[in-house]
């Protein structure tokens, strides 16, 4: 089983790698790209035989506790069976 | 209109940051992880007005030339319109 997990800043916390990358872009001409955030994105593997509920219990977690900063991040949880 | 640009290390391209992850996890006891690969994620809000194929050209430029390194990352595109 495969699971994807986006971790980004939360909407109310200010995103100053995404505004740099927005305003570089627009430097470079590209004047169509309005806003950018960047986040992380984990691409995670499990062991065979997890069943879909412990797995998804187990990442959310991993992600809650590992991966992302809840103070100023969120994350979204993707599971890929 | 708004896109996702998901970078992540190419298969063949070791991802030490994935398997420190990996590795802390399955020491604090997650040992249902069998592997993890960490990328870069980015949500891009365009301009109103842009067509589905301006759009998807200009954000491929964007993602080969500027949010990933064509030699060691590849990217993965999803419009949201």
């Amino acid at each position: 089983m495969k699971a994807h997990v986006y971790v980004t800043m939360k909407k109310t916390v200010l995103d100053p790698q995404g505004q740099t990358i927005a305003r570089a872009l627009n430097g470079m001409g590209h004047t169509g790209i309005a806003a950018v955030r960047q986040g992380k994105y984990f691409e995670i593997e499990l062991a065979e035989g997890i069943s879909l509920e412990a797995a998804k219990a187990e990442l959310d977690q991993i992600a809650s506790e590992v991966l992302s900063n809840p103070v100023i991040e969120e994350y979204r949880l993707e599971l890929i069976s």
